[in-house]
């Protein structure tokens, strides 16, 4: 599958290192297994997570797994050594990143749990929803739409949607979205409107830009948590009177996608018990021949162009 | 509404106070308010939780509310003082117990929020669910129904419903269950078919007594959690081995039900979304004059009764 | 006693009602009673926190009580209402905020809790320290000087204490700094030598300026904590690269001062348990008669001026 | 060295695999490293955890290192495998627990880490004691004097001690106890009278038994918490009235001793910056041809015997 990680790497703006193979998010079948790998059998089918983190280091053993070995280490598959858009792929720590496939599933339905909804759902989680929360969630490309699906999960009960494209819009209200705003109006102001001057409980911030960072930020009610999922490009701005000027017990959290098999088994529990159906994300596939084609689509960021997925047969 | 710890009470089961007006669950209309009591007005319709506290105390400002000025001292309608099943109420600490009702919503589709609604959805929260887990809930009344919906709204993938009764195993269904078993069987075994060996990783219990307990207990996968909130006449045991003799990471919790006009507008807030509908609960309606005969019905506890509602007008 | 922010408020800095009587500390005795104040006699000696929230309303009820009934609403003395710098002073929600303060302990020893040891410590409870942290405190002005405090109470094992003036790092020692860092040095690189390139798992920015803002971020390791109680005079920056753009895990939290009298009587406790000696911040104390010359030399930050207390008789 | 768990086991009262050597805490030396462990020298000299987690099973990642790969399952040396009471000792999963030990610290200083001092510190973690709590520690054996001190790390204000033991409850109050009662009397009366009737926020049950179990319940306030370490030998019983019929908004944990290299780092922290010390704890040292004098030593529990070390060389 084409990410939008990948699209940044394609153009250079995201330094990886030179000559890698690209891809993260895969699905696949075991052809071998290194020594001590146990609890697997060669041909079985497994999602690995975008994340392997190694399970032993300080970071994994505190809890950090996706800074596994320093920052961001646990980011590894087309980072720092080859990816998984390939005919044959190198797990790392395969021994806590194998996620068995359950029989039922398809390789769609569990696809896209490697990275956009593992991250999506992270920034529900990081966000600490509770019962009856409202949320809004800024930008609803994958990830966000994703974020708009975690708020639902968790239990929110109003759920806004902010996306300049209409068609993501829809596509936020077939998630769980309660009410859709473009982004080209006020959504700040619409948003006290909705919810009668109080503000949300919790914004999430899916896009990566100064803007909608700002715009979570002043959608909050006092207390409330921005958090952040996008991967930004230039410093960011905190305006002193969003946050009252550092008195207003506001709590901003940045998440890298989680990963690791307890995770991912964990999620497609999900998938299994019909939970979540994750496919209408997919809106295009592509033949391994066309992957070029398929890459200058997804980049196009056009409407109605979600995830664009590769079949390798 | 009539509740089981009305039930209690009249068969004197639970102390109270003699002498009281019976009634901890009511939606009703302002008709006066005490000196100090500001932002509201006569007339106005709003919810009032069966837990009523002062939020002044220390126990309040600790978060602990149900236990507000000492233990259980958050239950006051019907317990030490007198109950809303009459035309007139008095509501204690009105300032933090008010919660006005939207327009929109019904009074039936909010008054079970006042109480078993909140005590289910705690017993999910307590549990502490996260997202894909696997949750047994012991007992489908009225409130483990609720706990059942719970699970449901907080994200949780494979909801085990257990109870002696088809026709509550139809309702736990509906309300989420993507599991049921008849409880005359060995549930336990039974929960460790469906988790392929894992166990649950939370176990809730809804009934009050010795047996669902230690099912519940034993239902967990090491380092699980039981959130109990059933009500118990009796000492419980807790077998060594379901504990690893101490050494199993186990956590358990009792939940008293929430309150206060924070928790009863946000749960509110979970109705106006269209998140919930509590309603199907409500098997049957009396009007005032035959509330003896609602008692002896809802005391059957006759399969097909789960709450049974008293309407003033 | 006299704190920075009534500084910021004689200087016209941070803008309150106008015309109000300063001071939001005090220790006093009981004059008057409210109506429906319970549980308090005539002179009995009492401790008043800064933030004197309601408990009883939405905020208040979901444990946000700094933000009372609004942003920042909370605090009230000195703010919205007169304040406490006089002979007679009127308590807003007297019920949620007197604490009966034990005989054994003198107005001394507990004047301090009522906002900056409150705090400093509430620095580090929000970094939610673990035992064995590692941890940087960046100023030890007064509430800096609380944050080391707190960070050896919670458990820290390494404490570095940063600041410009010599006088204040070695109190920050007595107060259990176990590194001690000049500011004007590149502290973070000073901070990434003393833990050996692991960076510090939560940084405590005591001071409201970009410059320790920015350098409590870049001390942090991956996934680390930015715990903040500065009150910030201008915007802020957050450069991409202290948050690997996005994807660090790191979290931000602001924190206002909590009030409430439970929180009052814990920290009290801290005092007869003889954990804590505040006493030692008084550099300086005047007549009231003095209290211009006390305010400025309190304003002239001046090395070895703490805190300057206002003695009424 | 030797702990209570070695003579449940030479007792044969704890099933262990037949044949084992003993032991599970170590210091020691790398002779030979497995392969695929990295990042170590040979030589270099280590701590390892009484559990040694996999960091790679679902239990692991999860964060449930304790019951790595099933109940109890991180609890390997000397259970499942041979133990560290021998020359050479393999440890499984070296790469998640071997912890270097800082120059500047001793073998005596850090070996009580691997096992009770990780343990009494996870009574009061997992109790979550917050700042100015009042704790009750009940039996100041090894791992109740560290349940103690961690009690008072976290930043407990009263720290009530309760042992049958006079010289334990000197020891005690080394450890950080502000009072300490004897067990033959009425202990919950008495912790009432301390704490002026609220009772206590968090007991830690350290021994085992049902009587400790019970009297930590009944010292507990309303929605406080009993966090046990001790290992039974029976079942035990809540009594009914000790947890408000199940509506006191009580919580119990179980804890296992945690693992693993990143926890014996941060807790060898602790050490470095001289805010423990542990060695009062060793009141007999042996050279390893006297072990059985020293098992029998031990197992006397006399007055005056805490811990008893094995010196190999």
């Amino acid at each position: 599958m084409i990410g939008g990680t990948d699209v940044h790497i394609v153009r250079g703006e995201y330094p990886v290192l030179e000559g890698l193979t690209l891809g993260h998010e895969a699905v696949g079948v075991i052809h071998e297994l290194g020594t001590g790998v146990t609890g697997y059998q060669l041909g079985q089918r497994v999602l690995v997570g975008a994340i392997t983190p190694c399970g032993q280091c300080e970071a994994c053993l505190a809890g950090d797994r996706s800074q596994c070995g320093g920052a961001l280490g646990g980011w590894r598959l087309g980072n720092t050594m080859d990816g998984v858009q390939a005919e044959y792929a190198l797990i790392p720590h395969a021994q806590a990143n194998l996620a068995a496939i359950p029989d039922i599933l398809s390789d769609e339905q569990v696809l896209l749990l490697a990275d956009i909804a593992s991250t999506g759902f992270a920034a529900a989680e990081r966000g600490k929803i509770r019962l009856g929360d409202t949320v809004a969630i800024f930008a609803q490309g994958p990830i966000g739409l994703c974020a708009t699906l975690g708020a639902r999960l968790m239990g929110a009960a109003e759920i806004i949607a902010v996306d300049s494209d209409p068609n993501r819009l829809k596509m936020a209200q077939f998630f769980g979205a309660t009410t859709v705003l473009l982004s080209c109006g006020d959504a700040v102001a619409e948003i006290r409107e909705v919810t009668e001057g109080r503000g949300v409980d919790v914004a999430i911030e899916a896009l990566g830009t100064q803007e909608t960072f700002e715009k979570a930020l002043r959608a909050l009610r006092p207390g409330g948590t921005l958090s952040s999922v996008g991967v930004y490009s230039s410093h960011l701005q905190i305006s002193i009177d969003a946050i009252g000027a550092g008195l207003g017990d506001h709590t901003i959290v940045t998440t890298l996608c989680p990963g690791g098999k307890e995770r991912m088994a964990r999620l497609m529990r999900l998938v299994s018990a019909q939970r979540i159906d994750l496919t209408p994300l997919f809106t295009h596939v592509f033949p391994l021949e066309q992957i070029e084609r398929a890459y200058k689509l997804f980049a196009s960021r056009e409407s109605g162009v979600l995830k664009v997925a590769i079949r390798a047969s």
